[in-house]
């Protein structure tokens, strides 16, 4: 072999370790640039450990300040999730933290950046589906957790079959799930959840966030004992606007990260409170975010409600609290604002017996408002004590074409 | 040159060419790994335009809405975060998807495991300090935000110069900034802040979640009008559980990522209010997560503060008053739930006119109560509406000893 040859021999030899090397490092980049994705591992058992390693320990603590008895139940746990959007997506994130056992989530929508204006999804996530974008997300955050996601809309008759399947099969042991929670952002899904939460007989919660960004809150249903969504006008806050400027159609509605965040926290909060039994579960919390308002409110079910499955609820519930004799706790908490002795608006509260509701004196508490409400501006003429009868029926029907 | 020779250069140039092509692949997978870093492009000018496209559409919806007059004015606002832990970093994120003009973060601690069950940070981030990896992620989520961090404990004398500095010449024009918001987790940054406001006449707002992870509050302060932080000890929600053990020395403290939530978005959601006029901007609202009560409270500046620069303050606020012959806008928000004329425990309100305290009166709303008083045992055995005298100076002793 000529030098010659020897010398590009090598020289090339040294080309290929150099670009060996530049390899090597280039995909320990990419390694660390994923990084994330492997960090944090599995954990078997929940520790109360105070060391800067465990996920736990601020949660376990709950338990030594006396606040929660049993943290660790929040394993065996199974919520769905229907809507990852500005709400949704909070309470998914706080849930996963927390360590429930197991979310399934619903949404059909896929992230934009029009969404950059709320927490959770970032820009580099636009185009991908929520249920998926979310998933990739909280799985990294907390491993420990399962995820089941899917991509539909549970408002066709084919979802709403698999929607009431995972309600009755979902959970961790294939049985019933813990808790439905609606952050949906439509007439519609409310109703589709209402129907099966009423059919599956499955305590959900409700959230909402008014289309001027400004006002939202969360309720609490329990199939035959509370208000369904079917029962009256859905609960809003009321807002001291021009309630005209918010019902343009084609307008784009706006939202608040605050707001938004708000209402997820007080969500997640009324859950946990609900599934590790701890302080006082909430019926209704609604918060007016331009005067840091909250009003209270409590509703029963409407013994002429157009769902049959929320009748026939009510009258399980009525035979169960007379059979069982259960002096049933307490559960109302009064409205913050109002002396409901005085207060023409006072909705009729949960009675410690079964619920007995004159639809006549259906009415609501300062500071909230049905979400349409005919017989009011007759109200405002006539300042007399007794209501002049509110056709719920005739309200529900004008509401759905409202919202078509 | 020889075949051999020949054959060999060619597999070599072969083995070159593929490796080339190897690490193409890899810097690609790299940048595909990091490829949200550069998804969103900066954006000139705030536009309204309804597209999936804008990530500002759904907060210029709230001009549409009638809710603020001039949301773009957001972009000239400058706000110091100090503390971005549970509730600071949320409140960050917050302000930057709301396309803050600037934010200042300070805070000397770094990731860990332990935070995660809180919003916001990751477990690939452990080990970063606290307002890199805030920052890593904010300038993704919105590169028009100006972001300035500082590693750094502030309630040292040197960086105690510095914070004051920014304070001073932070904005975005090198003046000073719009507003300083307190999320920090102990008594020594919170009187740092306190004394650098009260020097600097610098409005800010203050937040803070108890060590038992379900109560909160927020509180505004402008110096010489509001009680500043060394004028009565802090005020917290009143909860119905056992305080001593809530104080025990050495106990981890317990977290949630939704009372943190809703305490960032109270904070967010009043800074909105305040630097961009609309809404009420609230003095004071707490919150107790186990029964969803939220106190209200506004108290005003105590003449016999211990800080010089708060009674000095407090002299200007009262000449301007006198001077410019102003009527103030009433500012107070009552309580929630109590009639102040019936309610033995009601603090002082603030006057539409200057501000006069007597402090034998200084008590605070149902819900509600000072981190540490002594007197209230005296108030409990005497069930007389006239109260003791409450001597200050010596609670404020006994409450920095206490911290200490």
């Amino acid at each position: 072999m000529s030098d010659s040859s020897k010398k590009e021999i090598t020289d090339l030899h040294t080309r290929i370790q150099k670009l060996k090397e530049d390899l090597q490092t280039s995909k320990s980049a990419k390694m660390n640039a994923e990084q994330g994705n492997a960090k944090r591992e599995k954990i078997t058992k929940m520790s109360a450990e105070v060391v800067d390693s465990n996920p736990y320990s601020r949660l376990m603590a709950l338990k030594r300040m006396g606040i929660v008895d049993d943290y660790e139940r929040i394993r065996e746990k199974t919520i769905i999730v229907v809507g990852v959007g500005g709400v949704g997506s909070i309470v998914a994130d706080m849930l996963t933290r927390c360590g429930a056992g197991k979310l399934i989530l619903f949404d059909y929508d896929k992230v934009e950046l029009a969404n950059m204006n709320r927490l959770f999804y970032q820009p580099h996530q636009s185009g991908l589906s929520k249920v998926e974008a979310a998933k990739d997300t909280l799985i990294h955050i907390n491993p420990d957790v399962e995820f089941e996601t899917h991509n539909m809309n549970i408002t066709t008759m084919e979802n709403f079959n698999k929607f009431v399947d995972r309600i009755r099969h979902g959970s961790l042991t294939g049985g019933k799930v813990d808790l439905v929670l609606s952050c949906v952002d439509n007439f519609e899904a409310r109703m589709t959840i209402n129907t099966a939460c009423n059919e599956e007989m499955q305590i959900w919660m409700e959230s909402g966030v008014s289309e001027n960004a400004v006002s939202g809150h969360i309720q609490f249903i329990e199939p035959g004992r509370t208000a369904c969504f079917a029962c009256l006008p859905p609960l809003v806050v009321a807002m001291n606007i021009d309630e005209k400027t918010l019902k343009r159609d084609g307008v784009c509605a706006a939202s608040l990260p605050t707001t938004m965040a708000v209402v997820a926290g007080f969500l997640v909060q009324n859950t946990l409170k609900y599934l590790l039994k701890f302080g006082e579960v909430s019926m209704y919390v609604g918060y007016n975010a331009l005067n840091d308002f909250f009003p209270k409110e409590s509703m029963l079910a409407n013994p002429e409600c157009d769902d049959k499955y929320c009748r026939k609820r009510q009258k399980e519930y009525k035979e169960r609290i007379a059979n069982e004799k259960v002096v049933e706790k307490e559960i109302v908490i009064e409205s913050d604002q109002i002396t409901h002795e005085d207060n023409d608006w006072g909705i009729e509260l949960v009675e410690e017996s079964a619920p007995e509701i004159k639809q006549e004196t259906r009415k609501v508490a300062e500071g909230l408002q049905l979400l349409y409400d005919p017989v009011k501006h007759v109200e405002m003429e006539s300042a007399e004590t007794s209501s002049p009868a509110i056709d719920l029926s005739s309200l529900m029907a004008q509401l759905k074409e409202m919202n078509k």
